[in-house]
């Protein structure tokens, strides 16, 4: 992340030049301490996500760099629940890193390149296999908001099918851009997209509404599960005697949801913890 | 929650002023005594609703006042397994804050405020979206208890249909005086209401009582849920061949557990321990 | 737990007085060792069976004392993950207190006594609210072996049905030595009876063989109910295609727990560590 | 494991002896450095498989000898959780431990002898009573790979009868080499095979594919029979409407992850971390 202070020239005279230098340096102090802040976030969104079991030795969490919107921050390849700051490497839209070092690379890291290529809104993804949204995705079961913690549900779910995309014979991964732009396509404007026999992928506007989202979306897949088994909801439905979210409550408590998270959401939806600059010690 | 020794006057001797500023101040003192009880009281019932799963990063319980009917306690809006003796505020019943001190306050107050005028006998209450409800607020099922731990129930659980109250167009929240009266009077006399599509709330004669509703509120959801998928129980019958809990044992069970409360829940209901005066560090 | 030295009368000299209070002080030393031990292991019981979420604030353990099997041991009333050596008390088959010390006693501490009295090969026991039997207790799905470590379940787990033992209007509590009674005859010779609307009661020839039965009790009704809705097993049959443990085998089974039992349980069975002599420190 | 050093005969002078006897203590550090390597995998194994909670109190987990192909490593008849490195034993292929030092030995070790015995390619094997796989060794419903992660459940899952290879009226247990080796045949060229009744075995070409497949049999057991319970997967059919896994896409995501486990397990499948040297202390 350090960027060097640029050479200024021999022509300006030293006292000048050490002048110039310091205001060079206050800059990309100023600069690395944005960074420094965007880093730290998502060290911390990937142990909240691994806390909370969306998860576990695999996945992933990417943030679009704050000073630079044709770059990505995204973890080498490691479990989400041990990653530091010196752990997160840049990206370019193609999926390259910028500084590779020779460190393992996340063979999926085409599903971020992709999707911030084609939705510049999006500036965070989370790509995991959170346990309850796996059978919603290998059925003909739609995922729908339960209740109003999952509204941003409503815009509806799809389903990414591979054998779509890409042919009967791959293994399941987003392992090239080709594939990373049909997952893209297939988002559309959804904040949540199925991915059959795989797992799924969450966007949001920030790393702490992509972790909101990530959680509720586990969240909520087992609540309709437990729903569905009692019987009698009706999820497609709108109007009948009992729909769990009807379409313009889910409307109105995502955009309530949506102005929270730009006001409280680091006090109120999920504990924000200082992120841990080394790894945390054997649990065993 | 400190009062201000009241002024005596310039009229009194300096001495004579002195010793009843003591008098004054030990009474205070007394009285600021019984409020740090009761405000350690409601950090511990914040604690342990989160450590139980009953209330996530959101969620909120309080307790009217001990010494004023007239208000209640409430934390500023946060996640409640971080609330300490300092984050907790005080409230009127219209749900303005005595002393706002520019403080974020959690936009469903009206709950507490509007339950606390239409029913005295209630000291304190919980909102929650507590993961178990969230199937029996979506669909037809009645909730019913299983057991004689959540024989509270047995006067029955009403839904609030927020459609009913307020328009078709709500967020979902309770967010004004008016969509509060109206759950006070869905609520009635039961112990919970389920609010579809969104939680419950939870009330009870003391803060130890709500914690105990609440958290068996909970499992008895889940352990009905298990019931019913198990497929012979009928929970509506009051003599088949295996009622859950017939209605005069359930009312016989609510009695025990309420002379209970009065004895010894702290010891054996929940743990029920010293409340932390600073906040926990962070646990990443 | 401690035994005065008794009293060897003035005609014997100081010297071999003191000599016998000696040798007296030792038998009684040993005795107070041996008793420590089976304290020791009462304190682990409870700590084990609340980690293990068999109890949580409510349930008991018991164990038939070592050196009188006209009593027993048990805890004042409390929550079992709080319990220490010092809390444990002696009870007679009447079910009082020896030394109540003006303590609040389980008001079900009859369940105990009439179970003792009535089968005297049994030395310990365990009643609780585990949650996973809670719905098998009110439907009408009887409770089999899925599997050997739950083999002790083979000889049938009989529901005690409390409208028959005692009136329509019980608060489901065993709160007199006839319920206790009652619920003893309905156990008979089975290892486990499940109490509809309340808990279930697990006995056993010694404190970790209880413990090891209430966990694997709770265990296997988790996942027989999940056998069952897959919807294929036949837990009645003893010969279909695909029965759980067969009648046989459960019986071999049951024999191979017991003999493990006493070789090595402490081991391979549940982890079985140093009793604490305090209390735990706040887990807020 | 320690070799003692070769005599090297008296007919050398002592100098030369010496020598000699440096490098061969040289070499036998070497192999002890290798040996210990694989114990503590092991040892972090037993762990692992404990807190992602595939064993209890009871299961095993074994390695084929990295230096001899007719040894194996399992630890004496202990629970996991508390499995250290001085608890490691060797074993020879009918199942006798190699320096038995009257220590107490699993009963069920001739699942290890004879797997590896009949199977040359297995390096390592876990035996466990995996909570989520019971139901499907009950029933007539077949074991399927729900996603990638589970890809290696692709080759099929037989279920192991005890009737057919032993009695009607054993005591499930695999307690000699002939069932042993019945087990051996049945498990075939599968990754995992099922046994009625009792639990499971999976196998692997190392100790941390082994872990790896154990925690995603179990993982998978519990989606599945959520998928199921949905009600419109179809786990049989490979081109349905939406089949969770087809047979061509599991080989492919099979042989990923078999290349993967190869790069980097150690930092993307589960955390490996150092292995513990002394025992836990309690927790309680």
């Amino acid at each position: 992340m350090r960027k060097s202070v640029p050479l200024l020239g021999a022509f300006l005279l030293a006292g000048a030049a050490a002048a110039l230098e310091c205001a060079e340096a206050a800059r990309s102090r100023t600069k690395e301490a944005t960074d420094q802040t965007q880093l730290d976030d998502l060290v911390v969104a990937n142990r909240i996500l691994s806390d909370q079991g969306v998860v576990d030795g695999f996945g992933h969490v990417s943030a679009r760099h704050e000073a630079d919107a044709t770059r990505f921050l995204l973890a080498r390849s490691m479990a989400p629940g041990l990653v530091t700051a010196d752990d997160i490497m840049e990206f370019d839209l193609d999926g390259s890193a910028l500084d590779p070092r020779g460190r393992t690379l996340y063979v999926e890291r085409f599903i971020h390149s992709e999707i911030y290529k084609a939705h510049p809104e999006i500036k965070a993804i989370v790509h995991s296999h959170s346990p309850s949204i796996i059978p919603f995705g290998t059925t003909s079961v739609p995922l729908r908001p339960i209740y109003h913690m999952s509204s941003f549900l409503g815009a509806g779910v799809p389903i990414f099918e591979i054998r779509e995309a890409g042919s009967l014979a791959t293994d399941m991964l987003i392992r090239d851009p080709e594939l990373g732009a049909a997952l893209a396509r297939r988002l559309g404007k959804s904040a949540v997209v199925l991915m059959r026999g795989h797992g799924d992928v969450v966007v949001g506007e920030s790393i702490k509404q992509v972790v909101f989202r990530a959680i509720y979306t586990e969240i909520n897949a087992k609540l309709q599960a437990e729903a569905l088994r009692l019987g009698e909801g009706d999820f497609d439905q709108q109007c009948g005697p009992r729909p769990p979210l009807g379409s313009v409550e889910a409307a109105g408590a995502r955009t309530t949801l949506s102005n929270s998270r730009r006001r409280n959401v680091s006090t109120t939806a999920v504990k924000w913890p200082a992120a841990p600059r080394s790894s945390p010690s054997s649990q065993f």
